[in-house]
């Protein structure tokens, strides 16, 4: 039987297109000119560049991405993976071609964590002859690997890992064993199906003693015919909410020998025959790559939330519902709906999210920064901004994420019923973003590390006030200062009397210090004085973590647009347009005001904003939204710069061909490849048509 | 190529089955007891009947449901509602066996709309004729229907949709038609593939004139062979964020002629040949039908929150993490990690989930009671309970599936990584959850209804108090009773001074009506006095029908813990026994507590509670967590009395063995079926093994 067709007709006026022409012509700034300060013209000239290659190559081929099922999505990423490789080979890219492109094709896959994991932690510990040996064929794909550090029974906390790698002095092997079913590693991308190696993580003991988690490079498959070797179980850990195209896997030893060069041993070594352990220099040094992971989560949080408020404003720009009867919407001498982004609601419900995505490049931009001048300086000896920067960067990780997790899903249901489609991209989108939440610590645990920090900073603050030996002046960094402007004087009052005032950036930073300051001086007088317990403090450590890194997001936000932010060393300056600069300014000041007015509780309990006060934040959030905002709003995500090649998305279209893009998009449904169901005649007929009656009955009937 | 085999080993100790039967031994309660004051005896005793049907039924075999794709998921579900229908008729099943069978199976299916809307639209709008043609067939499954009034263009504003239906006097006939592709039929559950018949909500236009959307009973595939019917163009709209067992499907129609009977015509008819159309006595009766889908959605919310907080909470009592340095766990002498629910953050990200599915559980039954009791008003000419039952079932709606849905999301992000496996059971709950907030009503959009209804009752009751003519002891509904209590003084304040006051839940209840009662005050101030447009409220009417609910799921908690909710009538009574009922006040106080700590911006600002008050609040929360709920977190959840086969989750069992469990599911994955993956020899061996070497050329390099 033949695919239906479905009728081609036009939507009623107006049309998509024609009210994004109309929006994007009350833009107040030069979209590229946002655009280029965003990414630079080399990233933008690249993207461009990339495309035209990635469109034509049918192993990137979009269309059928949503109507697939895992096992065929897992043999899809595999080809893409592969194609991958071979075009940045035949292209010879630069790492960042690279990422650019696999960012636009969108869809992890089982290479991903030999790029992402394996190939950097052989990097960072391997020696010499182990570069040699493993990285140099990592490198040529003639290895694939995986990270396996997670277990069954054990996350977040590697130093309760189970599997065990005891050292043999006889055959100066190590053996690795997994001795129970909690023991087993399992989530590792790309140990499923794809790898042949693994780096794993396995309890070192040597001579009698444990000496905790160690990384071994492992072969796990045979180069011969792929099959697991001898001593090795390993398999896919199953389908999961998102990220299914990658193969999670599973993976057991059985007194599994491996020589003694499997231990990575650039910072920690044994002795042949003796088994004597070699301590590592200084166990500080592996904080570094953390902090690049989390604060480069910092980066992927406004991406996530930059696309899908891409997608929900321009739908809500053409979708149309209702007529709000004060002001009604004409076409001709007909009222017709209102388009929802006219609604206040809709916009308190997207316009903070475009904000959120702009704070997110500011301060991603600046935690890369430290994290790349931090490394420069412990490689000399210097671990002064060490603590700082871990600090923030896992603050930042758990804040960004849940907001960016929080974000996406609220663009979904702004889109109403549609949202719901996995056309509209929202639905996979959020899928594949949620892991960030939990994995690199999850978002309620690392938050424990800030506040570590913060009430540590601050108890050696009041010592040094306390001291007589203290200078205001040599305070050298932001937590610090507004720690100190607090401990002047605890008790100030915001001065704010209007809500115009309220747009005054220096008033929102200090709200957003003073309550930071007055959170950390509660949680320390309550561990200290009132001698509570840490894990009775668990849910204010929590909150003052999210108003620290708030307050870090507001800093950046407003030192960005100023251009006051410190530049990384060899980067070309982009300046700001003035145009682009009004339209950011404006964004940073729903930004900060947003949040107060959502969750004005700390505000108020700190004394520093009364109610009165909060009241006027609120007719500030409302007029900077309809008559700042709202003009600029598809502006603002066009800036984003967003392929549809990227979004794959019929609501969010740059042409605004919703209504039809939606309706092309189905008839592509594997279901509408034939009229009459598979099942109907052993499911529906029975019940409808038992006897095999000819004629339309029901048609005679009525 | 043979399955992978997964290795047998044990979990590390202690066991997950120990774990849980360590917790039980700590309820206070008796959990059977609590499980039949929630559902009753016979409710009970029916789920171990029909589980006992249910498991041995091939249909509804849950083993491979998470590995499915769409296409086989469709086919399923198919197969699955065709053989409900076979064994309710078999056993002869009552409307209440059936939904109960469907409620374990928890599975949506091509069914599902015909007798969720179909056949209720049927019977409560047709004529008798109408009854005999239409519904008595359908109850047979011989029409399989579906009911089609969301457009692709038109959602909530059922008002705005533009299909047509025009009155052809010269054949006595309706003329449907698809002017637009925004006039496509779009969303609509069972038309993508199985129904044959449909309800059409089209304008009637008829003399010349449009009467707005109205319902047709339409036939639109062959009762023969099930192929479309000519004029008819249908299909399925494709996949979705969850719900993928269910054919939403899409509709066109060209010019398509149906007799007049098609009109369903109890309450509005055209005259034959003159096509005069004939009003609806009175149009408030339909909003009965919205007030109980409504209502049933709270019992929903609670069914959802319920399910997911007793995953989370039985495998967080297994899941071990960190060692609580305070207060380290010793099994014999060695000191293992902490279970997660001995966490404060996980209890406080847990407990108030048990709570609130509590408090929906007692809301619920007393919307369901007013429900009934409206409907006997109204056919008896009264309207007065109408518009209070409306605006609480609407705002009802919103905030309780809005609270299922983040609960769940929080369920499953409280199970670390493993609550984002599929096996889990918490993804699919989720998604398959999630278009509550969408469906019936957008949840933002629908508060308007509430608060409409609220600033009535205010103005009102201003109006009457400054009469003269005014009797307190006349009101007769909670909403009014607080909005006067208010009046009486607006500017109360709460009188506790101490961590414990704040248990008393008459505090609670009063802090809770001052709230509201601010909220409504103030908006109408800003409506009235300061002349604001409505749309520029919307924020604020969204926040005060929040706060109107949870003023009522706070009272009907207490109520109906202390057995002083109105009941029913003819439904016998159940009584709690003391320590049920014990248990049940903490969670009412925690609930309740726990609102007020988590966003306290309101309670501030309305100058009731102050910050002193907030932080004495936060302890309280933190008591009654750890001293009352803890000991009976996992009996809480064992009396919600869901089983396996209904939560469908290794984490979730209740018996414990997590890991076991999530290792057999494992197996089962499709990818696991043979070692190596398909795509190796095209994808990974050109990269890895180009030439095809013999030997463990890798090992050999070791």
């Amino acid at each position: 039987m033949s695919a239906l067709r479905f009728p081609h007709l036009p939507p009623s006026e107006p049309q998509g297109c024609d009210l994004l022409t109309q929006e994007r012509s009350k833009t107040t700034f030069g979209v590229h000119d946002l655009s280029t300060f965003l990414y630079g013209e080399l990233y933008l000239e690249r993207q461009e560049r990339l495309l035209a290659l990635l469109e034509n190559e049918p192993a990137f081929n979009k269309s059928n991405r949503y109507f697939k099922g895992r096992t065929e999505r897992i043999a899809g990423a595999l080809r893409k993976d592969h194609a991958l490789v071979k075009l940045s080979q035949k292209h010879k890219w630069t790492p960042e071609e690279f990422m650019q492109a696999e960012a636009l094709i969108d869809e992890a896959g089982p290479f991903g964590l030999h790029r992402g994991m394996f190939m950097p932690t052989l990097a960072s510990q391997s020696t010499d002859e182990q570069i040699e040996k493993f990285l140099k064929p990592a490198m040529r794909y003639e290895i694939i690997g995986c990270y396996a550090q997670t277990e069954l029974g054990h996350g977040s906390n590697v130093q309760g890992i189970e599997t065990t790698a005891t050292y043999i002095p006889e055959t100066d092997e190590f053996e690795i064993h997994t001795p129970y079913l909690t023991a087993s590693k399992w989530w590792i991308g790309g140990l499923g199906k794809a790898a042949n190696h693994a780096v794993v993580m396995a309890r070192l003991k040597t001579a009698g003693k444990d000496y905790g988690p160690h990384a071994f490079v492992v072969p796990i498959r045979s180069m011969e015919d792929h099959t697991l070797l001898p001593g090795v179980m390993a398999g896919d850990i199953g389908p999961k909410f998102g990220y299914n195209t990658t193969d999670n896997g599973c993976m057991w030893f059985d007194h599994y020998r491996v020589p003694r060069i499997s231990l990575l041993a650039k910072h920690s070594s044994i002795k042949p025959g003796s088994g004597e352990y070699v301590k590592p220099p200084n166990d500080k040094l592996s904080y570094g790559t953390m902090v690049l992971v989390r604060a480069s989560l910092v980066g992927a949080a406004r991406q996530g939330m930059a696309k899908a408020v891409t997608i929900a404003t321009r739908y809500s720009a053409i979708r149309r519902q209702f007529v709000d009867k004060d002001s009604p919407k004409m076409l001709g001498d007909q009222i017709i709906e209102t388009s929802v982004i006219d609604y206040s609601m809709q916009q308190y419900r997207l316009f903070p999210i475009i904000a959120s995505a702009y704070a997110c490049f500011f301060t991603s931009k600046e935690m890369m920064r430290l994290y790349y001048l931090n490394m420069k300086n412990m490689a000399s000896g210097d671990f002064s901004m060490l603590a700082d920067v871990h600090a923030s960067s896992s603050g930042l990780k758990s804040l960004t994420t849940t907001m960016a997790a929080a974000a996406i899903e609220e663009c979904r249901r702004a889109c109403g019923g549609h949202g719901f489609s996995s056309f509209s991209g929202l639905p996979l989108m959020l899928q594949d973003y949620v892991p960030n939440v939990t994995w690199e610590g999850d978002n309620y645990m690392i938050t424990q590390q800030t506040g570590r920090y913060l009430f540590k900073s601050f108890r050696d603050l009041v010592a040094k006030r306390a001291s007589g030996k203290f200078n205001a002046s040599l305070i050298n960094n932001p937590t610090l200062a507004y720690l100190n402007t607090y401990l002047d004087n605890p008790d100030l009052k915001c001065p704010a009397t209007s809500a115009a005032q309220f747009h005054n950036l220096e008033i929102q930073l200090a709200a957003y210090g003073h309550r930071a300051a007055h959170l950390v001086a509660d949680i320390v007088n309550a561990l200290d004085v009132e001698k509570r317990t840490w894990n009775s403090m668990l849910v204010e450590i929590y909150n003052v973590s999210v108003a620290h890194c708030q307050f870090i997001l507001v800093q950046n936000f407003i030192l960005g647009i100023r251009g006051e932010m410190p530049q990384p060393e060899g980067v070309a300056v982009v300046e700001l347009s003035p145009q682009a600069k009004e339209a950011l300014t404006d964004l940073s000041d729903l930004f900060a005001l947003h949040m107060i007015h959502k969750q004005p509780g700390e505000f108020l309990t700190s004394g520093y904003l009364n109610a009165k006060q909060v009241s006027l934040i609120g007719k500030a959030v409302m007029d900077v939204m309809e008559n700042k905002i709202r003009p600029n709003a598809v502006g603002f995500v066009d800036a984003f710069a967003f392929p549809d090649f990227l979004l794959n998305s019929a609501l969010g279209r740059y042409d605004g061909k919703v209504y039809e893009t939606y309706t092309e998009m189905a008839t592509r449904e594997p279901l509408n490849q034939m009229e009459v169901m598979e099942g109907y005649e052993t499911y529906i007929k029975p019940f409808t048509n038992p006897q095999g009656k000819k004629g339309n009955t029901m048609q005679a009937r009525l």
